[in-house]
């Protein structure tokens, strides 16, 4: 079965806002076995809207409404379903006194216009929503001898994902045939995606039955894998028979197979080893820092460290030597160096990181252009560092920065 | 005039990439006069995508095809456009030579496939792709007696944009009516949405030939005011005039009336007065410094500061007594008071900022739950505490506290 998803509101065809709902949704359709053939987005035109819908019901199986089941005169989602449909709305008397109860405590008094959140299609089962007012539905029928099934969904995010995992999932489980699809995914740092694709290509061309996706970022290389078969077993060997291929081929530099991202990695291999971490960071300006602790837990492994912004401060908080940074300038290996070893002992850590560099857009010179960035990890072994010269903006660069000395930081403790 | 915009790609219908094209598409569109009313995404499928192009072409005035214009097989937008539009498709040489121009140049063969590229359709205007090897195909004609502009760019944004920028915008400004559009966004910082929305519809309700569109995110509502008129002078004059009746009523609660982000007035305020800042995260984890220091020469202003994670570096980096800790607890007023001034004189400079609280989602208590959360402002005339107490994850959290922290500081130097 195929699905398509039709999110509904003005704002969505503005350039300030964008619908995200159905990325969540397609995962979630996508793990009952249900490919997203369309997604459209329409405004609150209700006549745009009506139109969306009859097409939507001629070419795909399961159509998801989002959006347009609040209260006000531009929520015209129930209306224009019905009239593709050509079904009628009724007033649900339940969802009134849910409706009333919901305003009683909290000592409100509801306006009329909430009742519009009542009307439901003909044939419709209510599915309540426990965090908002506009209740969902669920209708299926048949068109052409293919069976449809309809679904309304309140537009805000939680609403939505909490309506959808607790009443569709299983819904829809009795309605979708089964199927066993398993998936995995493999993320990469610091490679080129062409390079990547050179390597792992003749690979994953031989598992004509695994389906794979190769997406790049800033740095990091996605490969979605996904395999369907007559048992879950039997879908997730071969999956795992493709990971292992694809590892072999890649070896270290694949650092995470399971979802987890860099900076979760390094935390991990850090906790395990019972090492800590302190940075210094100039170009960066605090990226490798948030990164690191946007991981619930980094308290146990990370202490800290410095925004270096200026050349007092390296000297101050990294014990870089004001004389060093005459000689090489703030952007160098020799002071990069400096204040991986400086930030490592002033903060008692296992591990140092420094890093220093020309984000951007200004303060390049022929020397030192825009985009180079020194890397330095110290530990007790002695101290490495990495030139990298990096193409972008400066927010691009900054990120590809932050990545380098994760990516740094991974080998040495893995 | 209107448009719809298509997306094109199978990546596009999977859980783990999204269109973006279209918000820049839809600003320039915007600019141009030109309200987006559909957004379709569509995969490699010819049929799903010639029915797109059917459909669009009967409902739309502009329609722009973006992606699927590539060498490989699952390009399919000229074929597929072309059917729509029962047209032929042929082989332009011009295209024909630039492509084998561009592979002698990097002295590589060019394989058969990329003759696909050279493929136009009748009567298409060929727009050539300065940063790629697909060009762009431009097409007018009539349908039901209504003018029609058919537009094919490629998907990589940085081709698109290029291409969209120095050439569709002049070939669309030459078809679509002159109008003469004004726009201003109003930006508020840690407001709730209802509470402005409640102070400020009563005026922009009044003013029914400005559109205002309201955004709210963590900590900051976006008002995005358009109006249209037979000059420009004449728009611009009512979106000023309501821009001035909000500012009036908001005051100091707007920071920005120009697009200017929190990061960047608080740069402009402290390089006025020649002002210096240090900054001393602790639950942030370096995500203030590193939003300040996203705004290139922020280095005039931010001397740097500490991410103080551990208790020791809260001593060591910023000067809090470890009394003082053991007494109140890492996150209370007193010890983010200590955080502030420590830092200011650490670093000496004219303002030190500390944030230290509880990001989740563990490590909450009664006493101390999560979301709970310190921030101080230290200057020559004393030192300001806010505490407060955000909803939401960790991520959404270290947003809101970074959000007050600059927010501060704006107030202070405002």
């Amino acid at each position: 079965m195929n699905a398509e998803i039709i999110a509904i509101g003005s704002e969505l065809l503005t350039p300030f806002r964008q619908d995200t709902n159905s990325l969540y949704l397609t995962e979630k359709l996508n793990q009952l076995g249900v490919e997203v053939i369309f997604k459209t987005i329409v405004g609150d035109n209700r006549q745009h809207l009506t139109a969306a819908a009859r097409l939507a019901i001629s070419r795909a199986d399961i159509i998801i409404f989002m959006g347009g089941l609040g209260p006000t005169e531009d929520d015209l989602t129930r209306e224009a379903v019905a009239e593709a449909l050509e079904l009628k709305l009724h007033r649900d008397p339940e969802i009134v006194r849910s409706l009333e109860q919901r305003f009683a405590a909290r000592k409100m008094k509801m306006s009329a216009n909430n009742l519009k959140q009542a009307e439901v299609i003909a044939g419709a089962i209510v599915l309540p929503n426990p965090n908002g007012t506009a209740p969902g539905q669920w209708l299926t029928g048949s068109s052409d001898g293919r069976q449809k099934i309809i679904v309304l969904l309140p537009g805000p995010p939680h609403e939505l994902k909490a309506l959808f995992e607790k009443q569709c999932m299983d819904l829809l489980r009795a309605k979708v045939p089964q199927q066993f699809i398993a998936t995995r995914t493999l993320k990469i740092a610091m490679m080129a995606e062409s390079q990547c694709d050179a390597r792992i290509a003749p690979i994953y061309n031989r598992f004509v039955d695994v389906q794979t996706t190769v997406l790049a970022g800033a740095g990091e290389i996605q490969v979605h894998l996904k395999s369907r078969s007559h048992s879950l077993e039997a879908a997730q060997e071969r999956v795992d028979q493709l990971v292992e291929k694809i590892e072999e081929e890649l070896d270290d530099l694949v650092f995470s197979d399971n979802g987890d991202s860099l900076e979760q990695i390094v935390g991990y291999y850090l906790q395990m080893r019972n090492a800590t971490l302190a940075v210094a960071e100039s170009c960066t300006g605090g990226l490798l820092s948030e990164r690191i602790t946007s991981v619930s837990g980094s308290s146990r492994y990370f202490l800290g460290g410095a925004v270096v912004y200026s050349n007092k401060l390296k000297t101050k908080f990294a014990a870089v030597p004001p004389d060093l940074i005459k000689k090489y300038g703030a952007v160098s290996a020799e002071v990069v160096k400096a204040m991986a070893e400086g930030i490592r002992q002033r903060c008692g850590a296992t591990f140092g990181v420094g890093i220093t560099g020309v984000a951007g857009p200004t303060g390049g010179t022929p020397d030192k252009p825009v985009g180079l960035v020194f890397h330095a990890l110290a530990g007790d072994r002695g101290t490495e560092v990495i030139e990298r010269n990096f193409p972008g903006d400066r927010k691009r660069i900054r990120w590809f920065a932050a990545q380098q000395a994760l990516d740094m930081i991974r080998r040495k403790v893995m």
